[in-house]
């Protein structure tokens, strides 16, 4: 937690002063190991990054004056098309994403997806929400992404990604392609990975359709874990 | 598991039968869910990679006929330093470096590394060797990394390090740094990578003595087990 994330609701009347409790003021006091005077950095969710200072703190709650003023980090210009993981791995996953400061993730089907990933409890709003209020909260980051499901493969393939792929870099990670990644690009990305097991030829078929090209980081397989932070490194 | 890794003991006197039990057979019966003929990718640890074609398979054990010609890919050229991480983090970091090609990896201690990760038994030999073995099983490779353990900072980077480093360009990740991270290099490279927290000045200091340049790969910052892969993959 290199930053506090704050939210409207913690917030008092005066709209400077919040007070905190559970999660948070355990990680302040336990970590930080804050006094009043401390000053954190805190930042309100979707909005300015600035530093909190405590006035009180005790075993049940905190209170801070918060002064914010800077704006969050720029967000990488790449849209995520994940083809559905493991739900333990998908919460990593959206915490690294969200760290590395991706803002757009549409978890998608595929062949290989097994079908029981769709019924887990992580894909719940509040699941998805908090595994990237910790990515935030490493990277010092504010702005949420948006994660879009979409449980069938061929429609979305096929009507809506050209529209989300459209001006920009189509890549679609996949260890037998014979085109490199390419590197230290400065625009924007649309990155599709599949699931582990990849994707099967007709899904590659159908995103090449899509204006997607085929792209390899050598000859290893990665998990899909390690493959995502290698790729998106890679690209900027 | 894209390769079915091999040991030496699992060869009869001919030296090109294997027989398998435990986790190898239930990942080909139930996951390749493999008969009598298939054939399947496998390696010998530390050896050649080729394939192995399945003689008889049942619930307790399956023989194969093995043919190994291939080279295991090419090692990567870099010697990880890696400050002591929380020991469940230390075993996905250890597979993710494994299967990105990383042989050379030195756990060291530093201030914000924790005593108690010390004591864990991630840090046992055989623990150690799982997670490389997955790794390996990953990408499709069968040389097993050394891990050296130096639970001394200042001994290790006086005395050792300047060694290990020599005639390699060396580099310590540091999210403060004003020096960017070089990209798509082809010479050797020693990287350190410090805790959760980070390096104090003091031990980045140290590491400069010893010949390394600080540097960063942007404002955000990273878990050490997405810093790691994505450093790594924008240098090679």
């Amino acid at each position: 937690m290199n930053l506090i994330l704050l939210f409207e609701e913690d917030f008092d009347s005066s709209g400077q002063r919040v007070s905190l409790s559970g999660r948070r003021l355990e990680h302040i006091s336990g970590i930080h190991k804050a006094k009043p005077g401390d000053e954190l950095t805190v930042g309100l969710l979707n909005g300015k990054i600035g530093t909190g200072r405590i006035n009180t703190i005790d075993e049940s709650s905190l209170t801070m004056s918060v002064d914010l003023h800077i704006e969050a980090p720029q967000p990488l210009p790449l849209t995520l098309i994940l083809a559905m993981p493991r739900p333990k791995m998908l919460k990593r996953i959206l915490q690294s994403v969200t760290a590395m400061g991706v803002k757009q993730i549409y978890l998608i089907n595929a062949f290989k997806v097994e079908k029981s990933f769709w019924e887990s409890p992580a894909l719940e709003a509040e699941a998805l929400r908090q595994q990237m209020i910790l990515g935030l909260e490493q990277a010092k980051d504010t702005i949420l992404p948006e994660i879009h499901i979409r449980k069938l493969f061929k429609p979305f393939v096929e009507d809506e990604l050209p529209q989300i792929a459209k001006e920009t870099l189509a890549l679609v990670a996949h260890p037998i392609s014979s085109e490199s990644c390419p590197r230290g690009l400065e625009k924007t990305v649309t990155l599709a990975v599949g699931p582990e097991g990849g994707f099967i030829p007709y899904e590659v078929q159908k995103l090449e359709e899509a204006g997607f090209s085929a792209v390899h980081i050598g000859e290893r397989i990665l998990r899909v874990e390690t493959a995502v932070p290698a790729l998106i490194a890679r690209l900027y």
